[in-house]
Protein backbone atom coordinates (compact mmCIF):
# COMPACT_ATOMS: atom_id res chain seq x y z
CA UNK A 1 0.00 0.00 0.00
CA UNK A 2 1.20 3.47 -0.82
CA UNK A 3 0.55 6.35 1.93
CA UNK A 4 2.01 9.52 1.91
CA UNK A 5 3.97 8.69 -1.28
CA UNK A 6 5.64 6.08 0.92
CA UNK A 7 5.25 2.11 0.44
CA UNK A 8 3.86 1.26 3.59
CA UNK A 9 3.75 -2.17 4.98
CA UNK A 10 1.87 -4.00 8.09
CA UNK A 11 3.83 -6.53 9.99
CA UNK A 12 2.85 -8.62 12.02
CA UNK A 13 5.56 -10.88 14.61
CA UNK A 14 5.41 -13.04 17.42
CA UNK A 15 7.97 -12.55 20.51
CA UNK A 16 8.51 -14.55 23.05
CA UNK A 17 9.78 -12.69 26.49
CA UNK A 18 10.44 -13.47 30.12
CA UNK A 19 8.33 -11.14 31.94
CA UNK A 20 10.40 -10.92 35.36
CA UNK A 21 12.92 -7.70 34.36
CA UNK A 22 9.67 -5.75 33.23
CA UNK A 23 6.87 -3.92 34.89
CA UNK A 24 4.85 -5.74 31.63
CA UNK A 25 4.00 -5.03 28.41
CA UNK A 26 2.41 -2.54 27.92
CA UNK A 27 4.82 1.26 27.69
CA UNK A 28 4.19 2.84 31.33
CA UNK A 29 4.42 6.57 32.71
CA UNK A 30 7.69 7.06 34.03
CA UNK A 31 10.47 5.56 33.65
CA UNK A 32 9.25 2.10 34.22
CA UNK A 33 11.09 -0.60 32.09
CA UNK A 34 8.61 -2.54 29.14
CA UNK A 35 8.93 -5.17 26.78
CA UNK A 36 6.80 -2.47 24.26
CA UNK A 37 9.22 0.23 24.78
CA UNK A 38 12.19 -2.04 24.53
CA UNK A 39 10.66 -3.34 21.33
CA UNK A 40 10.05 0.03 19.86
CA UNK A 41 13.76 1.38 20.57
CA UNK A 42 14.89 -1.63 18.67
CA UNK A 43 12.22 -0.93 15.67
CA UNK A 44 13.58 3.03 15.85
CA UNK A 45 17.43 2.01 15.90
CA UNK A 46 16.60 -0.08 12.94
CA UNK A 47 14.50 1.88 10.65
CA UNK A 48 14.80 5.24 12.55
CA UNK A 49 10.66 5.26 12.85
CA UNK A 50 8.87 6.43 16.24
CA UNK A 51 6.40 4.36 16.23
CA UNK A 52 3.54 2.82 18.13
CA UNK A 53 2.93 -0.83 17.94
CA UNK A 54 0.08 -2.99 18.84
CA UNK A 55 0.05 -6.20 20.75
CA UNK A 56 -2.81 -8.67 21.29
CA UNK A 57 -2.88 -7.33 24.88
CA UNK A 58 -0.72 -6.41 27.49
CA UNK A 59 0.37 -8.29 30.08
CA UNK A 60 0.90 -7.65 33.95
CA UNK A 61 4.64 -7.17 35.38
CA UNK A 62 6.58 -10.52 35.77
CA UNK A 63 3.91 -11.97 33.38
CA UNK A 64 5.44 -14.21 30.85
CA UNK A 65 4.95 -14.95 26.74
CA UNK A 66 5.80 -17.50 24.51
CA UNK A 67 3.54 -16.20 21.94
CA UNK A 68 3.01 -12.73 22.64
CA UNK A 69 1.88 -11.25 18.73
CA UNK A 70 2.01 -7.74 18.06
CA UNK A 71 1.89 -5.26 14.78
CA UNK A 72 2.87 -2.03 13.28
CA UNK A 73 2.76 0.00 10.24
CA UNK A 74 6.35 0.74 8.60
CA UNK A 75 7.85 2.36 5.84
CA UNK A 76 10.74 0.78 5.90
CA UNK A 77 12.26 -1.65 2.79
CA UNK A 78 13.95 -3.90 4.78
CA UNK A 79 13.21 -7.12 3.90
CA UNK A 80 10.73 -9.48 5.90
CA UNK A 81 12.97 -12.34 6.62
CA UNK A 82 15.62 -10.01 7.73
CA UNK A 83 13.59 -8.46 10.82
CA UNK A 84 13.75 -10.91 13.27
CA UNK A 85 16.92 -11.47 13.67
CA UNK A 86 17.89 -7.43 13.22
CA UNK A 87 15.65 -6.79 16.28
CA UNK A 88 16.89 -9.95 18.79
CA UNK A 89 19.97 -7.91 17.91
CA UNK A 90 18.87 -5.08 19.34
CA UNK A 91 16.69 -6.08 22.32
CA UNK A 92 17.32 -7.62 25.44
CA UNK A 93 18.35 -10.95 25.57
CA UNK A 94 15.32 -11.82 27.72
CA UNK A 95 13.37 -11.13 24.76
CA UNK A 96 13.36 -13.52 21.27
CA UNK A 97 11.29 -12.25 18.01
CA UNK A 98 10.04 -15.86 16.79
CA UNK A 99 8.41 -14.81 13.95
CA UNK A 100 7.44 -11.65 11.29
CA UNK A 101 5.31 -11.81 8.75
CA UNK A 102 3.63 -8.84 6.22
CA UNK A 103 -0.14 -8.84 7.21
CA UNK A 104 -2.86 -7.06 5.07
CA UNK A 105 -2.72 -3.11 5.96
CA UNK A 106 -5.98 -3.14 8.44
CA UNK A 107 -4.92 -6.15 10.67
CA UNK A 108 -4.75 -5.57 14.07
CA UNK A 109 -3.25 -7.38 16.70
CA UNK A 110 -5.81 -7.04 19.84
CA UNK A 111 -8.65 -6.34 17.16
CA UNK A 112 -8.74 -9.25 14.98
CA UNK A 113 -7.37 -12.20 17.83
CA UNK A 114 -10.09 -14.79 18.02
CA UNK A 115 -8.59 -16.67 20.73
CA UNK A 116 -5.81 -16.35 23.55
CA UNK A 117 -4.30 -19.46 26.04
CA UNK A 118 -2.55 -18.87 28.52
CA UNK A 119 -0.83 -21.02 30.85
CA UNK A 120 -0.56 -21.55 34.63
CA UNK A 121 2.09 -23.48 36.22
CA UNK A 122 2.54 -24.72 39.73
CA UNK A 123 5.58 -26.74 40.94
CA UNK A 124 4.22 -28.65 43.85
CA UNK A 125 6.89 -30.33 46.50
CA UNK A 126 9.27 -29.56 48.86
CA UNK A 127 11.59 -27.21 46.92
CA UNK A 128 10.66 -24.86 44.22
CA UNK A 129 13.00 -26.29 41.00
CA UNK A 130 16.13 -23.62 41.07
CA UNK A 131 15.98 -23.15 37.12
CA UNK A 132 12.38 -22.45 36.40
CA UNK A 133 11.79 -20.57 39.74
CA UNK A 134 10.74 -17.28 37.73
CA UNK A 135 8.26 -18.88 35.76
CA UNK A 136 6.72 -21.61 38.44
CA UNK A 137 4.39 -21.23 41.54
CA UNK A 138 6.19 -22.89 44.30
CA UNK A 139 3.41 -24.80 46.28
CA UNK A 140 4.67 -26.64 49.43
CA UNK A 141 1.73 -28.53 50.32
CA UNK A 142 -0.05 -31.18 48.70
CA UNK A 143 -2.58 -30.56 46.34
CA UNK A 144 -5.97 -32.62 45.21
CA UNK A 145 -4.96 -32.45 41.48
CA UNK A 146 -8.65 -34.14 40.41
CA UNK A 147 -10.47 -31.84 42.51
CA UNK A 148 -8.97 -29.03 40.61
CA UNK A 149 -9.50 -30.87 37.66
CA UNK A 150 -13.27 -31.06 38.31
CA UNK A 151 -13.46 -27.39 39.51
CA UNK A 152 -12.26 -26.27 35.93
CA UNK A 153 -15.24 -27.81 34.22
CA UNK A 154 -17.55 -25.16 35.57
CA UNK A 155 -15.62 -22.62 33.51
CA UNK A 156 -16.15 -23.85 30.12
CA UNK A 157 -18.45 -22.05 28.04
CA UNK A 158 -20.02 -18.53 27.97
CA UNK A 159 -20.06 -16.77 31.84
CA UNK A 160 -20.40 -13.41 33.69
CA UNK A 161 -16.58 -13.49 35.25
CA UNK A 162 -17.44 -10.80 36.83
CA UNK A 163 -16.46 -12.79 40.07
CA UNK A 164 -12.69 -13.79 38.76
CA UNK A 165 -11.74 -10.06 37.55
CA UNK A 166 -10.11 -7.46 39.15
CA UNK A 167 -12.69 -5.11 40.72
CA UNK A 168 -9.84 -2.57 39.34
CA UNK A 169 -10.99 -3.06 35.49
CA UNK A 170 -13.87 -1.17 33.83
CA UNK A 171 -15.25 -3.07 31.28
CA UNK A 172 -18.41 -2.97 29.44
CA UNK A 173 -19.30 -6.48 29.89
CA UNK A 174 -17.51 -9.40 32.03
CA UNK A 175 -19.19 -12.03 29.37
CA UNK A 176 -16.51 -14.26 27.90
CA UNK A 177 -16.22 -17.44 26.47
CA UNK A 178 -13.84 -20.48 28.01
CA UNK A 179 -13.62 -22.96 25.02
CA UNK A 180 -11.00 -25.15 26.98
CA UNK A 181 -9.64 -25.17 30.33
CA UNK A 182 -7.29 -28.30 31.39
CA UNK A 183 -4.55 -29.02 33.78
CA UNK A 184 -1.74 -31.32 33.09
CA UNK A 185 0.80 -32.64 35.18
CA UNK A 186 4.64 -33.14 34.10
CA UNK A 187 5.90 -36.37 35.35
CA UNK A 188 7.08 -36.47 38.88
CA UNK A 189 10.65 -35.64 39.24
CA UNK A 190 11.91 -38.29 41.61
CA UNK A 191 15.63 -36.31 42.84
CA UNK A 192 13.82 -33.22 43.17
CA UNK A 193 10.58 -35.13 45.13
CA UNK A 194 8.17 -32.53 43.00
CA UNK A 195 6.42 -32.56 39.83
CA UNK A 196 4.95 -29.32 37.84
CA UNK A 197 1.48 -28.92 36.91
CA UNK A 198 0.26 -26.28 34.06
CA UNK A 199 -3.61 -24.97 34.12
CA UNK A 200 -4.08 -23.68 30.36
CA UNK A 201 -7.05 -21.58 29.60
CA UNK A 202 -8.17 -20.94 26.04
CA UNK A 203 -10.85 -18.18 25.65
CA UNK A 204 -11.75 -15.31 23.59
CA UNK A 205 -11.02 -12.92 25.54
CA UNK A 206 -10.20 -12.22 29.52
CA UNK A 207 -10.76 -9.93 32.00
CA UNK A 208 -8.15 -8.13 34.18
CA UNK A 209 -6.32 -10.26 36.52
CA UNK A 210 -9.07 -13.10 35.21
CA UNK A 211 -6.47 -16.24 35.16
CA UNK A 212 -4.83 -14.89 38.07
CA UNK A 213 -7.87 -15.45 40.24
CA UNK A 214 -9.27 -18.40 38.99
CA UNK A 215 -5.35 -20.45 39.73
CA UNK A 216 -6.15 -18.41 43.54
CA UNK A 217 -9.49 -19.87 43.62
CA UNK A 218 -8.83 -23.45 42.54
CA UNK A 219 -5.63 -23.70 44.52
CA UNK A 220 -8.10 -23.29 47.51
CA UNK A 221 -9.96 -26.30 45.82
CA UNK A 222 -6.85 -28.02 45.71
CA UNK A 223 -5.89 -27.16 49.24
CA UNK A 224 -9.16 -28.54 50.26
CA UNK A 225 -10.45 -25.50 51.95
CA UNK A 226 -13.23 -25.63 48.99
CA UNK A 227 -15.54 -27.98 47.17
CA UNK A 228 -14.88 -28.10 43.45
CA UNK A 229 -18.53 -26.75 42.59
CA UNK A 230 -17.62 -23.38 44.33
CA UNK A 231 -15.88 -22.62 40.76
CA UNK A 232 -19.52 -22.40 39.64
CA UNK A 233 -21.14 -20.97 42.57
CA UNK A 234 -18.72 -18.54 42.24
CA UNK A 235 -19.05 -17.72 38.66
CA UNK A 236 -22.98 -17.38 39.67
CA UNK A 237 -22.24 -14.81 42.81
CA UNK A 238 -20.79 -12.08 40.28
CA UNK A 239 -18.89 -10.95 43.14
CA UNK A 240 -15.26 -10.57 43.36
CA UNK A 241 -15.41 -11.39 46.95
CA UNK A 242 -16.36 -14.16 46.86
CA UNK A 243 -13.46 -15.74 44.63
CA UNK A 244 -9.76 -16.54 45.79
CA UNK A 245 -6.98 -14.65 46.09
CA UNK A 246 -4.42 -13.62 42.82
CA UNK A 247 -2.19 -15.57 42.38
CA UNK A 248 1.45 -14.84 41.98
CA UNK A 249 2.32 -12.89 38.45
CA UNK A 250 5.17 -15.37 37.70
CA UNK A 251 3.39 -18.52 36.95
CA UNK A 252 1.38 -16.68 34.20
CA UNK A 253 2.47 -17.03 30.26
CA UNK A 254 0.41 -15.59 27.50
CA UNK A 255 1.02 -19.34 25.60
CA UNK A 256 -0.51 -18.77 22.07
CA UNK A 257 -2.91 -15.75 20.67
CA UNK A 258 -5.08 -17.09 17.53
CA UNK A 259 -6.24 -15.26 14.41
CA UNK A 260 -9.28 -15.86 12.09
CA UNK A 261 -6.89 -18.38 9.67
CA UNK A 262 -5.60 -20.56 12.50
CA UNK A 263 -6.93 -23.35 14.42
CA UNK A 264 -5.80 -23.79 17.92
CA UNK A 265 -2.48 -26.10 17.66
CA UNK A 266 -2.78 -28.24 21.08
CA UNK B 1 30.94 -38.03 68.15
CA UNK B 2 32.74 -36.19 71.09
CA UNK B 3 35.35 -33.30 70.52
CA UNK B 4 36.86 -30.83 72.65
CA UNK B 5 33.81 -31.77 74.97
CA UNK B 6 31.12 -31.23 72.43
CA UNK B 7 29.57 -33.90 70.29
CA UNK B 8 30.20 -32.90 66.65
CA UNK B 9 28.19 -34.13 63.74
CA UNK B 10 29.37 -34.24 59.87
CA UNK B 11 26.27 -33.28 57.96
CA UNK B 12 26.20 -34.24 54.07
CA UNK B 13 23.95 -31.90 51.91
CA UNK B 14 22.35 -31.48 48.61
CA UNK B 15 22.27 -28.21 46.65
CA UNK B 16 21.02 -27.10 43.23
CA UNK B 17 22.09 -23.83 42.04
CA UNK B 18 21.52 -21.56 39.20
CA UNK B 19 25.08 -20.33 38.90
CA UNK B 20 24.34 -17.26 36.53
CA UNK B 21 24.73 -14.81 39.11
CA UNK B 22 28.14 -16.42 40.91
CA UNK B 23 31.89 -16.81 40.25
CA UNK B 24 31.56 -20.31 40.58
CA UNK B 25 31.35 -22.60 43.72
CA UNK B 26 34.65 -21.84 45.16
CA UNK B 27 35.56 -19.20 47.62
CA UNK B 28 38.02 -16.79 45.27
CA UNK B 29 39.96 -14.02 46.58
CA UNK B 30 38.60 -10.33 47.01
CA UNK B 31 34.65 -9.67 46.95
CA UNK B 32 33.62 -12.29 44.03
CA UNK B 33 30.20 -13.89 44.63
CA UNK B 34 30.69 -17.39 45.19
CA UNK B 35 27.86 -20.18 45.68
CA UNK B 36 30.06 -21.96 48.67
CA UNK B 37 30.25 -17.98 50.50
CA UNK B 38 26.24 -18.06 50.65
CA UNK B 39 26.54 -20.93 52.18
CA UNK B 40 28.63 -20.55 54.29
CA UNK B 41 27.30 -16.74 55.54
CA UNK B 42 24.25 -19.06 55.87
CA UNK B 43 25.33 -21.88 58.50
CA UNK B 44 26.79 -19.00 60.22
CA UNK B 45 23.77 -17.24 60.42
CA UNK B 46 21.90 -20.25 61.63
CA UNK B 47 24.61 -21.89 64.17
CA UNK B 48 26.65 -18.72 64.56
CA UNK B 49 29.55 -20.88 63.37
CA UNK B 50 32.27 -19.51 61.09
CA UNK B 51 32.74 -22.89 59.61
CA UNK B 52 34.50 -24.50 55.68
CA UNK B 53 32.18 -26.61 54.06
CA UNK B 54 34.40 -29.42 51.48
CA UNK B 55 31.86 -29.97 48.50
CA UNK B 56 32.89 -33.15 45.73
CA UNK B 57 34.58 -29.76 43.99
CA UNK B 58 34.15 -27.06 42.44
CA UNK B 59 32.12 -25.24 39.15
CA UNK B 60 33.22 -22.38 37.50
CA UNK B 61 31.44 -19.30 36.72
CA UNK B 62 28.24 -19.73 35.28
CA UNK B 63 28.00 -23.49 36.08
CA UNK B 64 25.01 -25.03 37.23
CA UNK B 65 24.46 -27.48 39.43
CA UNK B 66 21.36 -29.73 40.16
CA UNK B 67 23.20 -32.35 42.86
CA UNK B 68 26.31 -30.71 43.92
CA UNK B 69 27.32 -32.69 47.24
CA UNK B 70 29.06 -30.73 50.23
CA UNK B 71 29.48 -30.98 53.92
CA UNK B 72 30.43 -29.94 57.32
CA UNK B 73 30.99 -30.80 60.42
CA UNK B 74 28.94 -28.62 63.43
CA UNK B 75 28.37 -28.56 66.78
CA UNK B 76 25.09 -27.30 66.25
CA UNK B 77 22.49 -29.51 67.29
CA UNK B 78 19.92 -28.56 65.26
CA UNK B 79 17.67 -31.77 63.94
CA UNK B 80 18.74 -32.65 60.97
CA UNK B 81 15.27 -32.35 58.86
CA UNK B 82 15.19 -28.80 59.98
CA UNK B 83 18.14 -28.18 58.29
CA UNK B 84 17.36 -27.67 54.57
CA UNK B 85 14.09 -24.91 55.47
CA UNK B 86 16.31 -23.68 58.10
CA UNK B 87 19.15 -22.59 55.22
CA UNK B 88 16.71 -22.36 52.37
CA UNK B 89 15.77 -19.42 54.04
CA UNK B 90 18.81 -17.44 54.50
CA UNK B 91 20.57 -17.75 50.58
CA UNK B 92 19.41 -16.11 47.88
CA UNK B 93 16.38 -17.93 45.26
CA UNK B 94 19.29 -18.95 42.96
CA UNK B 95 19.93 -21.59 45.49
CA UNK B 96 17.94 -24.66 46.74
CA UNK B 97 19.34 -26.88 49.45
CA UNK B 98 17.35 -30.56 48.89
CA UNK B 99 18.90 -33.00 50.96
CA UNK B 100 21.02 -33.09 54.67
CA UNK B 101 21.74 -36.39 56.29
CA UNK B 102 24.13 -37.16 58.98
CA UNK B 103 27.06 -39.24 57.50
CA UNK B 104 30.35 -40.68 59.63
CA UNK B 105 32.52 -37.88 60.69
CA UNK B 106 35.36 -39.13 58.25
CA UNK B 107 33.22 -38.39 54.98
CA UNK B 108 34.90 -36.14 52.72
CA UNK B 109 32.71 -34.63 49.65
CA UNK B 110 35.74 -34.62 47.69
CA UNK B 111 37.64 -37.78 48.33
CA UNK B 112 34.88 -40.09 48.63
CA UNK B 113 33.01 -39.06 45.18
CA UNK B 114 33.34 -42.52 43.11
CA UNK B 115 31.60 -41.05 40.30
CA UNK B 116 29.95 -37.86 38.85
CA UNK B 117 27.51 -37.13 36.09
CA UNK B 118 28.06 -33.49 34.08
CA UNK B 119 25.52 -32.97 31.52
CA UNK B 120 25.84 -30.01 28.62
CA UNK B 121 22.98 -28.70 26.81
CA UNK B 122 22.91 -27.26 23.50
CA UNK B 123 19.95 -25.80 22.18
CA UNK B 124 19.46 -26.57 17.94
CA UNK B 125 17.39 -23.97 15.94
CA UNK B 126 17.09 -19.97 14.73
CA UNK B 127 16.37 -18.65 18.25
CA UNK B 128 17.16 -19.48 22.04
CA UNK B 129 14.55 -20.55 23.97
CA UNK B 130 13.97 -17.54 26.29
CA UNK B 131 13.13 -18.96 29.22
CA UNK B 132 16.33 -21.84 29.08
CA UNK B 133 18.57 -18.47 27.99
CA UNK B 134 21.22 -19.41 31.09
CA UNK B 135 21.39 -22.94 30.57
CA UNK B 136 21.19 -23.93 26.86
CA UNK B 137 24.21 -22.93 24.85
CA UNK B 138 22.39 -21.58 21.12
CA UNK B 139 23.86 -23.22 18.45
CA UNK B 140 21.60 -21.91 15.01
CA UNK B 141 22.97 -24.09 12.09
CA UNK B 142 22.55 -27.33 11.50
CA UNK B 143 24.05 -29.90 13.62
CA UNK B 144 24.94 -33.83 12.79
CA UNK B 145 23.91 -35.59 15.46
CA UNK B 146 25.19 -38.64 14.71
CA UNK B 147 28.30 -38.04 13.98
CA UNK B 148 28.54 -36.43 17.77
CA UNK B 149 26.99 -39.47 19.24
CA UNK B 150 29.69 -41.17 17.05
CA UNK B 151 33.10 -39.53 18.68
CA UNK B 152 31.47 -39.61 21.97
CA UNK B 153 32.41 -43.27 21.78
CA UNK B 154 36.10 -42.74 21.44
CA UNK B 155 35.99 -41.34 25.27
CA UNK B 156 34.13 -44.13 26.96
CA UNK B 157 37.53 -45.87 28.65
CA UNK B 158 40.12 -44.97 30.66
CA UNK B 159 42.30 -42.46 28.36
CA UNK B 160 44.54 -39.75 28.89
CA UNK B 161 42.84 -36.94 28.99
CA UNK B 162 45.57 -34.36 28.63
CA UNK B 163 44.20 -32.78 25.32
CA UNK B 164 40.95 -32.15 26.85
CA UNK B 165 42.14 -30.55 29.56
CA UNK B 166 43.28 -26.78 30.56
CA UNK B 167 46.61 -26.19 30.21
CA UNK B 168 45.89 -24.29 33.52
CA UNK B 169 45.93 -27.18 35.31
CA UNK B 170 48.86 -28.62 37.51
CA UNK B 171 47.61 -32.26 38.00
CA UNK B 172 49.96 -35.28 39.20
CA UNK B 173 47.59 -37.36 35.99
CA UNK B 174 45.74 -36.68 33.34
CA UNK B 175 44.42 -40.12 33.30
CA UNK B 176 40.58 -40.29 33.87
CA UNK B 177 37.76 -43.03 33.40
CA UNK B 178 34.80 -42.60 31.56
CA UNK B 179 31.63 -44.93 32.22
CA UNK B 180 29.22 -43.39 30.07
CA UNK B 181 29.19 -40.73 27.21
CA UNK B 182 25.89 -40.46 25.72
CA UNK B 183 23.43 -37.80 23.61
CA UNK B 184 19.78 -37.24 24.13
CA UNK B 185 17.80 -35.34 22.11
CA UNK B 186 14.59 -33.66 23.47
CA UNK B 187 11.54 -33.19 21.10
CA UNK B 188 11.21 -30.93 18.31
CA UNK B 189 9.03 -27.86 19.73
CA UNK B 190 7.64 -27.34 16.14
CA UNK B 191 6.61 -23.58 17.52
CA UNK B 192 10.15 -22.89 18.48
CA UNK B 193 11.38 -24.61 15.21
CA UNK B 194 14.34 -25.95 17.61
CA UNK B 195 15.38 -28.17 19.96
CA UNK B 196 17.49 -29.22 22.70
CA UNK B 197 19.96 -31.75 23.19
CA UNK B 198 22.01 -33.32 26.60
CA UNK B 199 25.46 -34.48 26.37
CA UNK B 200 25.31 -36.56 29.76
CA UNK B 201 29.43 -37.78 30.47
CA UNK B 202 29.79 -39.99 33.44
CA UNK B 203 33.44 -40.39 34.45
CA UNK B 204 35.41 -40.85 37.78
CA UNK B 205 36.49 -37.48 37.67
CA UNK B 206 36.69 -34.62 35.57
CA UNK B 207 40.05 -32.57 34.72
CA UNK B 208 39.44 -28.80 34.36
CA UNK B 209 37.33 -27.86 31.37
CA UNK B 210 37.37 -31.03 30.46
CA UNK B 211 33.60 -31.03 29.33
CA UNK B 212 34.16 -28.01 27.73
CA UNK B 213 36.58 -28.65 25.84
CA UNK B 214 34.93 -32.18 24.60
CA UNK B 215 31.66 -30.54 23.89
CA UNK B 216 33.52 -27.52 22.43
CA UNK B 217 35.49 -30.35 19.33
CA UNK B 218 32.32 -32.32 19.46
CA UNK B 219 30.64 -29.05 18.35
CA UNK B 220 33.33 -29.57 15.66
CA UNK B 221 32.29 -32.75 14.80
CA UNK B 222 28.76 -31.47 14.43
CA UNK B 223 29.72 -28.84 11.99
CA UNK B 224 31.40 -31.10 9.76
CA UNK B 225 34.90 -29.20 10.64
CA UNK B 226 36.09 -32.63 11.66
CA UNK B 227 34.85 -36.04 11.39
CA UNK B 228 34.14 -38.37 14.63
CA UNK B 229 37.17 -39.92 14.86
CA UNK B 230 39.25 -36.68 15.20
CA UNK B 231 37.58 -37.35 18.91
CA UNK B 232 39.89 -40.34 19.21
CA UNK B 233 42.79 -38.97 17.79
CA UNK B 234 42.94 -35.97 19.44
CA UNK B 235 42.92 -38.02 22.87
CA UNK B 236 46.33 -40.58 21.49
CA UNK B 237 47.86 -36.96 20.98
CA UNK B 238 47.66 -35.95 24.25
CA UNK B 239 47.95 -31.93 23.12
CA UNK B 240 45.66 -29.67 24.28
CA UNK B 241 46.02 -27.69 20.94
CA UNK B 242 44.65 -30.76 18.59
CA UNK B 243 41.30 -30.05 20.71
CA UNK B 244 38.39 -27.51 20.06
CA UNK B 245 37.38 -24.58 21.82
CA UNK B 246 36.17 -24.52 25.72
CA UNK B 247 32.78 -24.11 25.36
CA UNK B 248 30.50 -21.63 26.75
CA UNK B 249 29.90 -22.38 30.58
CA UNK B 250 26.67 -21.95 30.60
CA UNK B 251 25.53 -24.76 29.02
CA UNK B 252 27.58 -26.75 32.02
CA UNK B 253 25.63 -28.15 34.38
CA UNK B 254 27.36 -30.52 36.99
CA UNK B 255 24.33 -33.62 37.15
CA UNK B 256 24.81 -35.99 39.97
CA UNK B 257 27.48 -36.78 42.27
CA UNK B 258 27.53 -40.37 42.94
CA UNK B 259 28.81 -42.23 46.22
CA UNK B 260 30.40 -45.20 47.47
CA UNK B 261 26.78 -46.67 48.77
CA UNK B 262 25.23 -45.59 45.62
CA UNK B 263 24.41 -46.95 42.03
CA UNK B 264 24.19 -44.40 39.14
CA UNK B 265 20.44 -43.56 38.83
CA UNK B 266 20.26 -43.09 35.48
Amino acid sequence: MRFGGQTVRNIRMTVSYDGTAYNGFQTQPGDLRTVQDQLEQAIKQLTGEQLKITASGRTDAGVHARGQVFNFITESQIPIERWCMALNARVAEDIVVRDARIVPIDFHSRRAAKRKTYRYTVRCGKNPDVFKRHMEFHHPTPLNIEAMREGLRYLVGEHDFTSYSSVRTAKNSFIRTIYEAKLVCDPFEEELNSFAFHIFLTGNGFLYNMVRIIVGTLLQVGEGKRPSSDIGAILDAKNRGKAGPTAMAHGLMLWEVFYEEEAPSS
